[in-house]
């Protein structure tokens, strides 16, 4: 937890009181903050902002600003990511966040076990989303959104996003070009579940405008593959 | 598991036995294989084959070798790491095992909590080396070595490495240049713990021959810098 996030409804006095369990937790056991320490705090969807510890009790601890701090940028880079296994997910979305994709979409593949979207964790996609940004420093959500049909998304949903000047690149061991490095330009980046793609799946992405595109001989774990190839493609 | 990693003894005869009870669950259960089944199997720190299964019983796979495949390439890096929190260990050497790193290095710094070198985790490395191996389908592992005391770490070992064609790169949110992209050199990366590196340790650092890069201003968990940071680097 690099700031704390807290609801915008919670900035608007002079003074702001931080109450949420978690929160506290992790200000007086990890970081045993004291009156007069300075804190990152961060309104959701808001500006972020050092402050000043102006209180600590049992169960709220209280700051009041200093200045305004810089929010980090997001990524020009749409994530497409084949729902994981659900003990996955969570560091799935909290890093992609973390990361700043600017969207993450959520989608069913040959490979993905329909009991994938059974699982609760889909009801704390926002719990994990606040985890990421904490994280990162950064207070503006991404839109995170789920496709439960893999042809409906490819056929009618990817194709909107694709033009000359915003390619999409779907990350395929067996591809023959390699992922590009170090690109300019917004872009879509699809990665696939455990076990890849099935080549019916990339051959109806291919159809739809997006690049295969290898990353070498290594298969990587899903989560690895997000932030090697978001680290290959920024510049 | 995309290899089984069997010792090199295992591979001597003619037909090959799987006995890991770890090897046999993900063979029986995940991919339910059966005789007739190809699958890839490494002689660990020797070659990777193309085999197939020949028998399948309850406390025993068979296969033989039908034909030999190429071992991905190592990158360049050398990574030089904080020692992790021990619940983040497994993943991170697994991670940086798969991802291809020449050499691993694990380091003592001021934020690496002491009792962190009790674990005994640090017992199982080399298990974790082997389920990195297992993921890239990758059999030459690479050497990790434990270095409890920075300063002669950084004074008297990191030098060793560096050269005008060979950098050393400290990872360092308050760095002024930005980590290189798409090096063809060897070169050092070196990774801080969660809460990074104390001004001093960066100092001594750079006194040392390495120079601090920043990677933007969102603050990444050590793992996701691990992976983010070695797709910058790559070409």
């Amino acid at each position: 937890m690099n700031i704390v996030l807290l609801e915008q409804e919670q900035t608007q006095s002079g003074e702001w009181a931080i109450e949420s369990p978690r929160q506290l937790q992790h200000l007086q056991q990890h970081l045993q903050v004291q009156a007069g320490d300075q804190l990152k705090i961060g309104a959701r969807d808001g500006l972020r902002y050092l402050t000043e510890v102006t209180s600590v009790e049992e169960h709220r601890v209280c700051v009041r600003p200093i200045q305004q701090e810089s929010i980090p940028d997001k990524l020009s880079v749409r994530l497409v990511v084949a729902l994981p296994r659900p003990k996955v997910l969570r560091r799935l979305v909290m890093d992609s966040v973390t990361l700043g994709v600017s969207h993450l979409h959520l989608i069913h593949s040959y490979r993905v076990d329909k009991s994938y979207w059974q699982t609760p964790f889909l009801r704390q996609l926002q719990d994990y989303v606040t985890l990421g940004l904490e994280q990162a420093g950064d207070t503006i959500a991404p839109e995170v959104t789920l496709h439960q049909r893999f042809k409906p998304f490819v056929e009618d949903v990817l194709p909107q996003w694709i033009s000359p000047t915003q390619p999409a690149f779907v990350a395929h061991p067996y591809a023959e070009q390699t992922m590009p490095q170090g690109i300019d330009t917004p872009c879509t980046l699809i990665i696939g579940p455990e076990g890849g793609f099935i080549p019916y799946e990339v051959d109806l992405m291919q159809k739809n405008g997006c690049q295969a595109m290898h990353i070498g001989n290594r298969i990587l774990r899903t989560e690895t593959a997000i932030s090697y190839i978001l680290g290959r493609l920024g510049n």
